[in-house]
């Protein structure tokens, strides 16, 4: 292969991931920078191609790498532009596709970092060689990735796939950042499972570990309660996994998919969210569809997974 | 073009309706056999053959046709066969691309009626040039063909797309025929719309022209009512697009599509219903997508409409 290797960047919030990364999804070397340091947009790029060219010269350069695939919040795959992203420092539209392929000298493929785990899962992970699945991905929000016919749904404006915003509860839903009320998300991210946790805790006199807690709760918590069989941590779950279930049952009748893909930390909670999870997918599912869909958890590693999910991009 | 026709055929649980069409989408003739009076699939077969092959023979014979479409209720894309239909008098799986291949002498595909619109919208109509639209059919059911990248999403196992059946209403919704309850199909289908009527008039006393009908309401009923101002007729309409809007809002989020194309008897009520429905849309959707998505009224005349959207599909 002329060019073995491609590079993966993941831009979070917080943290700017990126490594180089061979076909079979090794990743050769990695580094980062604070997301948040550098308020310029230039000066982040020059950061980044600093620590960065340095490792594409310890492979041989350039010439050997494929291209960047980047998996950035509100990254639009047609533009190549992050837009109007709540979380990053730089505002309004950002040429994030043009900027790097100027400072690093390859083709730069850009998308969200729901979608960017879609395309891990299917080149290194759990839905290897499937043409039609869904990804979604439980962690601060809720995102997903939509494959069809092998390739991701990116719609006509490249923003597809924003499953989090399904309206689950149509009155009386809670409030999400979105500005809309009942969106998937409000239930089944990390704030959603605490948000359930001080409901039922408020509004019922339930004895639980819970409840002796400070800060914010996590689903970790939740799942270390649930293990000493803590009632409230099991209706959490049973709760959490409904109305994801339900969820699931529609986005089905859409897709019809091979398998739906679950990762984040949520998962990590095992038979107490998947069990309920299933079980509402399958009470909810139209009849044709029984049975038929896998629910699976990710086979990405959490620490690669937003890196080898950006980096697949750059195969395409 | 040395193939320069396809047949298209409907397959619908009254009739069945087959013509020739070029690549205009001119249909050149056509004809039909009542679907009920043949309880042997065979025989079927035969009497279908035995008008086509005529037709076929005036513009040249076979060597002149490219293929045939077949929509049909349960049509599979991938197995070419009907899987378990309610309304066709062949029960359990039918091999309709199979026995039709014999008997004609083309290669023959098949899908399911919604699909069908969809295909023929985007060769023929209002999506033509489209590669991201959603068609829904507003008939005795709500059915529809979902377009991504061009290509109709058949999914995993060929029955994608069943958007009719997406819950609308988690708590107490109304029974659906597929055994659940709360399916957009039980709103905004003829039968939906036929027992918002009933609910409005049995459980208020507000005067209306609807009171007087006899027999089963149609939305041609409620739509001559509204154009006489009757506030029973207008409420109808209100509530069917406000339910039809709030579940188009959701399925933007899955695909993003340019356009949705609404498509059946609902539409001819004109502004009564499409004016709610895009409200509903709008006031639901995300807001990355507000103002963003066309809703059309098909361009598909209703009596072409099947035999256009089943040829359609030869030519891919």
């Amino acid at each position: 292969m002329d060019r073995p290797y491609v590079v993966g960047m993941d831009i979070g919030g917080t943290n700017s991931v990126f490594g180089i990364v061979d076909a079979r999804g090794n990743i050769l070397s990695v580094d980062s920078v604070k997301t948040q340091a550098y308020k310029e947009f230039g000066e982040y790029v020059a950061a980044v191609a600093e620590k960065l060219m340095p490792m594409i010269e310890a492979v041989g350069g350039t010439q050997k790498i494929k291209g960047m695939g980047i998996g950035a919040p509100n990254g639009n795959y047609h533009s190549g532009n992050i837009e109007h992203s709540a979380n990053l420092p730089w505002k309004g539209i950002v040429p994030l596709a043009e900027e790097f392929k100027k400072a690093i000298g390859v083709p730069v493929t850009v998308t969200n970092d729901a979608n960017a785990a879609a395309i891990g899962e299917m080149t290194y992970g759990a839905a290897r060689g499937m043409k039609n699945f869904i990804e979604i991905t439980l962690g601060t929000g809720v995102g997903s990735g939509i494959v069809v016919n092998g390739q991701l749904v990116y719609g006509h404006d490249g923003f597809a796939g924003e499953l989090g915003h399904v309206i689950v509860r149509r009155h009386n839903g809670r409030q999400c950042g979105c500005g809309r009320c009942g969106c998937l998300e409000t239930y089944c991210s990390a704030t959603g499972v605490a948000r359930t946790v001080k409901e039922i805790i408020d509004c019922t006199d339930e004895p639980s570990l819970l409840r002796e807690l400070e800060g914010p709760i996590t689903s970790k918590d939740v799942y270390d309660a649930a293990v000493r069989g803590d009632k409230v941590a099991l209706e959490v779950f049973q709760f959490t996994g409904t109305v994801l279930g339900e969820a699931l049952a529609d986005f089905i009748a859409f897709s019809a998919p091979e398998a739906i893909v679950l990762f984040g930390g949520l998962t990590k909670a095992g038979d107490y969210i998947m069990k309920p999870t299933y079980e509402a997918m399958e009470a909810n599912v139209l009849s044709i569809w029984k049975g038929k869909t896998k629910l699976l958890v990710s086979e990405l590693k959490d620490s690669d997974a937003a890196v080898l999910g950006a980096s697949a991009l750059a195969w395409e």
